[in-house]
């Protein structure tokens, strides 16, 4: 198959779960936190969220040889008061953090109707849409948020200290795919930025003001710049409270270089079965999500989509014909993964 | 005093809180609860949020008389699960309704360290910061959201089907204010409409869309169209989440007309206590709230805030120089009180 660096390599799920698992354990994970960074990375671009997928394994490698991430880390719960706790992630990756407090999470919520754990010391944590479906298949609503990269100004204030802090909420429903909105709190993301100035393209204006603080739609003077919030000081204040939340809480690093160690994570679960059966809840989103489907299209739209629900068109359609991937990003990851004496191999379709 | 439709009057307060609470009284309310619901109207006005303010009374009075609102409600816990609740508001005011659920939450969050409590067949409960700082005031880590008017499309769509479904988080700080986030999804509140329409003046491309789905500046063309959502299909899919919080799992009406009875609402509270001492997390909140006011300010900007900053300010000095109203807003009150027989009068400063 031809291969170029902006070219498009369509991979077989598998064949890049394995290979991506195979890295993590060559880096010292045990082989089941390996193969769960494989699961949880290739979810990620199954659902068409490259932004959070694969494309950062080979860095994430990179760190852990490095030691910044612990590949041996012993994530554990440092405090626990019935429906809340805090995890100490011990500097391990994120997802795995992750994964162990949105479990903590379900688990308590299913005890005491909702639950609220949040984490310190981690790294990286991936899609949050990945805990919050955890709790929706669980029959939960489920929250979640992390601190993030800082690249906004406050709401009248010109210094990058504003992260871009996510928030995800995920509610069953009776149709395949659960309801599942995943956003960061900037316009756009960081990265597309990077994809413009690769493409020679402005951007719109409306998504970054330059150093100055003045709107630019030149995507290397918005690097030095801020992005800017949705809905201007609204996504800014949804910021701060997510760093509250993310942050302050579970005593991690908050602000800049505020606070406690590592990066910081929060996850709620909800059980529906406290509040109502979960069949019956499960109908009324049924009749929720076909009201606004049924909407008459505007001029030109493709149709109506719930968040989540194209993620889930995509990885159904992405498990059987393969993951259309960045040509470049997954050259880089199959050099990497030799170096590191990786004997598995990617299978493009 | 000189008095214009379009003119100020700057009131007393506590006068305003006597009168709209002899308003409730006089339309059946027990005092108590005639007595709140001055109090909870009046500081929305205090803090500048006059759309949820006391502009609402004389609407709110007429719903109660007209039977719609019951001046009697009993509300009460039907069904009741450790950190868990849900409330039927007996058709409240739901600033009454609000107030019982959030109390119930505070107090099962000191119990269980976190907690949620739903609200069905409730009516408008006005400004959710009340709420939220209730907790923030116990605390505790305060969030709110409840289902509110339809005015805007599914991303992709036409039809008004989507609510303007506000939320609310407060958090505790050391200053003489907590971090206090009230707003909506959508970019600007509907009330900005009818202000542009009285004024004669365009509004900004951005807001909203005609009927056809088309960027608009006027405001009448986009009262008969939809209100756009903050971020997009960001916002759109936050007001989905927030209606099925607020109105599938309290089992209230959701999406246009579907489900149960009346407005619902959710409040959640979450004990700071469970983390860390209370001292410690407002002293980190104070450190987070200082970087964030040091930044420098964007050239012509009045400086940096955070959310609920500028609302306590206003209300320290609205307590001791009067809150300025509109003066057709606050004419229509008293001859409305005085109809109803409020022997109250307002004073003028």
């Amino acid at each position: 198959m031809a291969k170029t660096a902006t070219g498009t390599r369509t991979v077989a799920a598998d064949s890049l779960r394995r290979v991506v698992s195979a890295m993590f354990e060559q880096a010292g994970m045990p082989p089941d936190e390996a193969r769960f960074m494989g699961e949880c990375l290739v979810d990620a671009d199954l659902r068409g969220v490259h932004s959070h997928g694969t494309r950062y394994a080979v860095n994430y490698v990179r760190s852990l040889k490095k030691g910044d991430w612990n590949p041996a880390a012993q994530v554990r719960v440092v405090r626990d008061h019935q429906a809340t706790a805090v995890v100490d992630a011990d500097r391990a990756a994120g997802h795995l953090a992750g994964r162990r407090a949105m479990a903590l999470a379900i688990e308590k919520a299913k005890q005491y109707g909702t639950a609220t754990v949040v984490v310190r010391n981690s790294r990286h944590c991936g899609a949050l849409a990945f805990y919050t479906q955890m709790a929706a298949d669980a029959g939960c609503i489920g929250f979640a948020s992390t601190t993030a990269g800082r690249m906004m100004a406050p709401w009248g204030g010109l210094d990058r200290i504003i992260a871009l802090n996510p928030l995800s909420w995920a509610a069953p429903t009776d149709k395949p795919w659960s309801v599942n909105l995943d956003m960061a709190t900037s316009v756009v993301a960081g990265s597309k930025l990077g994809m413009a100035i690769e493409k020679g393209e402005p951007i719109p204006l409306g998504w970054a003001l330059d150093e100055h603080g003045q709107p630019t739609d030149d995507p290397t003077a918005a690097l030095r710049g801020t992005l800017l919030p949705i809905g201007g000081p609204k996504g800014y204040g949804m910021s701060v409270v997510l760093d509250v939340l993310s942050g302050v809480l579970s005593g991690a690093t908050f602000g800049k270089g505020l606070g406690g160690p590592g990066g910081g994570h929060i996850f709620q679960a909800t059980d529906v079965e406290a509040f109502m059966p979960l069949d019956e809840f499960k109908r009324l989103m049924g009749q929720l999500v076909d009201q606004i489907k049924a909407s008459t299209p505007a001029p030109g739209s493709p149709g109506v989509f719930l968040p989540g629900e194209i993620e889930h068109t995509n990885k159904r359609q992405r498990l059987e014909r393969g993951i259309p991937m960045t040509a470049g990003v997954m050259d880089e990851l199959e050099r990497f993964a030799a170096e590191l004496g990786v004997t598995e191999r990617l299978r493009d379709l």
